[in-house]
């Protein structure tokens, strides 16, 4: 374990920090905040996905979540959203919205994506477990968020793994990657042409199919330029109402898809995390 | 005027403006965040000056100061801290603590630096006269902050325009420009050789000669590694007492000089200016 940076912050410690990824087979970098009640007891953790280009450290720097964690007690993890290096594959065309900087929280089986292009693994099995080993975190209490691509991460893995993750939200979320233009890019390259796989890694078609959580909490800016074509929160709604699914759904007026809108509401998400949380 | 973005934000809305200095001779872009309140009344001001190497940019993404501004009706202006540009010159040995990034928010009487570098006009003429003409801003209540060499900017610009500024902090001020590495080398070149021009420049230098506020709110870092060499906040406590300016200093155990540490006491600097912008 490298200690890239250390920082006091709002009476707890914020740590960048560097491991090598046996998911990966690359250094992977994530933060980790610890709020000042970390360092005498257990806390829960509450794991935050980013979005498209993304590292670990748009939402370090801008959003906002520090004061709210010291408040509530609750450890903030900020992976990456893939591997990356020389060695890591990345879009054959220098587009953003694939390869390096988006890795869509899945195992890629298909060539030559798979040997790096493991985050499913990586926050699933590895991360949890070194971050276990190094930090005070209490594995029962977890819960998980994220923006966007890293919205579609937090749904899916909160679908996929209900006994892991207690709590689940997001900020503008992908919620059916199988059905806009950024998923099915992904879900091809990643997961090979469209069939069963690609429904593993789909909110939607994972509560369509029977995955099921008992509530998500959902804020959407308005002025969202991707919410017609690659958000599609209606879909969400339209499975989760189907489902019996509780769906607190905020289309918030005005709000585009920047971080100037993610930290208005971190402080709200991380309260509603921590209320289910700290339960008990 | 130039709008070069505009995000809604904790209920209100956060702006990049560029426009066409005659004080610099240059463009120069700032942020301004109006927060709801800004849309129905004029609202007090408060002038954020940033340290060395920073633009708007700094605060804007990293300073966490928008919830608290809109929890008070705060108006946050942050001016870059120098004209900028090809035609601008900039420090002979490339170094970043002095030239573009570096204004020291003086202006400068030497050459080649007199023609762009002039942002105590800037700031204190042209600025406020720009954005009064096109937002709604209280006049009557502006209070001023900043950090480091911004931090030296606003108590240099308090204790020299009393009338104007109602209340005045800083994050880690550099205090005494005059007796310090980063200080007098900016001043040297800025100013010419020592002598009375550079105290007009320097906090301590200005108290000592009977300039005064009723107040200052410094917080530092006590594991800030300029605080010995360049911040020396232990003369501004002596000028201060002498003079019998009430100074209200923080030194905060383990917190450095990044914005991790503003962002942790930000909300507590402007909940302190309110108190004293929204008085009466």
């Amino acid at each position: 374990m490298e200690i890239v940076s250390e920082n006091r912050s709002h009476g707890g410690r914020q740590l960048v920090v560097k491991h090598a990824s046996s998911s990966t087979s690359t250094d992977m970098t994530f933060s980790i905040f610890l709020p000042p009640q970390a360092e005498t007891r257990p806390c829960p953790v509450l794991w935050y996905l980013s979005g498209l280009t993304c590292t670990h450290a748009n939402v370090t720097e801008k959003g906002e979540y520090r004061a709210a964690c010291a408040k509530h007690g609750i450890i903030f993890v900020a992976p990456d959203t893939s591997p990356r290096g020389e060695e890591v594959p990345d879009d054959p065309e220098g587009l953003w919205d694939f390869g390096q900087g988006a890795g869509f929280y899945l195992d890629a089986t298909e060539e030559p994506w798979s040997r790096h292009f493991n985050m499913a693994s990586y926050l699933i099995d590895e991360l949890p477990r070194f971050v276990a080993e190094h930090f005070q975190i209490d594995p029962e209490r977890q819960g998980i968020t994220g923006h966007s691509m890293g919205g579609h991460g937090a749904l899916t893995l909160a679908l996929k793994n209900p006994e892991r993750f207690h709590s689940v939200s997001a900020f503008s979320p992908i919620v059916a990657p199988g059905q806009v233009p950024w998923g099915r890019k992904a879900l091809r390259h990643y997961l090979g042409e469209e069939g069963p796989a690609w429904r593993q890694h789909d909110a939607v078609a994972l509560i369509d199919d029977g995955a099921s959580v008992d509530e998500i909490l959902v804020d959407i800016g308005e002025a969202d330029p991707f919410i017609e074509k690659e958000l599609r929160p209606e879909l969400l709604e339209q499975s989760c109402a189907r489902a019996g699914i509780k769906l607190t759904l905020r289309r918030q007026p005005g709000y585009d898809h920047s971080y100037y809108f993610i930290s208005t509401f971190m402080a709200d998400h991380i309260g509603w995390h921590a209320e289910r949380l700290n339960r008990g």
